[in-house]
């Protein structure tokens, strides 16, 4: 580092350990990618002696880093044996519209705990969204899911009736909403609008989730619309932010 | 709602209560997306007695849900005047590879503080990520990214020397360096490879973005290509979760 900008010091930090910490930060995201990735499946990380030679900086700064990420729940210190990963992100894909059962296939079994379902006169925004008149009702189904016994999300579904009803007369525990739209609507799904945001989640949401209170979660919205353009399906998830990562490929024209 | 699934309890909390959080929660998510399109931009939200009417729920399950949005910072009760909107959350697509001022041009100034610039000896993690030989320079900036004085993200990017020691001449504190790699490379850009997660705040990361501890907030990694398909800009960005929403259209095929 050769330059650091004379800018108001938004910390109380001594310049050392303020330093020390954006070092620590820079370390952990190295880090960090690579255990998303999968590159210490097989064993320990390298020793905090390696990881001083690896990226250049003192011991102080590595066991700052591995600290940061032992915070967020990914790597823990095993005695005897090292530093090991102990969770795992799936990847949720921000390139194609899928279930997902569909995106996680190759990563276990998706269930669906259906918590609650019910035909309901939705507020005015909910009607608006779905282009339906105001008043009309809709199918509200919301789900627990899970993948491989674990909670991975939760899901508040609003679909317009006539193809809601039907819905819950199939496996909603097995099956994806998208999979059993397409075949009772007797065509493909289109576009689905998503927004996606970081919140943290409220006592209720964590304790769902089986989270810990103000986990950071995934929070997506996402409008659904067939493949003729209507749109018939609006959902409200809140993914658990350590067992979920989107990605994608943005072009630039 | 007309069911509930036997499934074992998450909860201690009594059946009532629990249905009570469960209404409340979708309650808030709607009322969640009118706050951040805008929607209660002009005055203050409907008073509760109207939200009753609107969502037909109890007013404890209305205040439930005011109660939550309350908690995210999105609004504030002010006496005298009802419930109002005290915060935005500024867009930033996920549809076009664009650099933070470009994205929100319509919203006000981005001014970057340069926190720390340097050529560096890189991590293997990042040359090969660069597809450059290990040990080979790059150059390494740090940018604290403020929207109208708001701290936003802070960026921690990795660029290719060649492009990156001319990068260093350039006002870095109101460009975006997607902007100025253009200029430089006298090409356009290309693909941006994109992972999104939702993560608490560690307490330095925290502080530096003036954000409580543990805040959510959503990290994104990137990696820019130009046109003729180099890979030349890795970032790691930590955006504020209560500033930032990013929104996208998915195709089904």
């Amino acid at each position: 580092m050769t330059r650091r900008d004379g800018a108001a010091e938004a910390l109380t930090l001594s310049d050392g350990r303020r330093l020390r910490a954006d070092r620590a930060r820079q370390v952990a995201d190295v880090l960090r990618r690579q255990v998303l990735y999968g590159e210490f499946r097989a064993g320990p990380l390298p020793s905090e002696a390696d990881l001083v030679i690896e990226f250049g900086t003192s011991r102080n700064t590595v066991r700052e880093a591995l600290d940061l990420l032992r915070a967020e729940g990914l790597i823990e210190r095993c005695p005897g044996v090292g530093t090991v990963v102990v969770t795992e992100k799936y990847p949720h894909g921000l390139e194609r519209l899928l279930g997902l059962a569909e995106t996680l296939r190759e990563h276990g079994e998706v269930a669906n705990e259906v918590r609650t379902t019910g035909l309901i006169t939705p507020p005015r925004e909910i009607s608006a969204r779905l282009a339906l008149p105001e008043g009309e009702p809709v199918v509200y189904i919301e789900r627990l899911r899970r993948l491989n016994g674990l909670p991975l999300s939760l899901d508040l579904t609003y679909v317009a009736r006539d193809l809601g009803e039907p819905l819950l007369e199939e496996d909603l525990a097995h099956n994806d909403i998208f999979v059993l739209l397409e075949r009772i609507a007797a065509q493909p799904l289109g576009l689905g609008e998503l927004t996606v945001e970081a919140v943290n989640a409220d006592p209720h949401s964590a304790a769902t989730l089986e989270a810990p209170r103000g986990a950071a979660l995934l929070m997506v919205e996402r409008l659904t619309h067939l493949a003729d353009g209507r749109p018939v399906d609006l959902e409200f998830i809140r993914f658990r932010g350590d067992r979920i990562t989107m990605s994608g490929t943005l072009r630039r024209d």
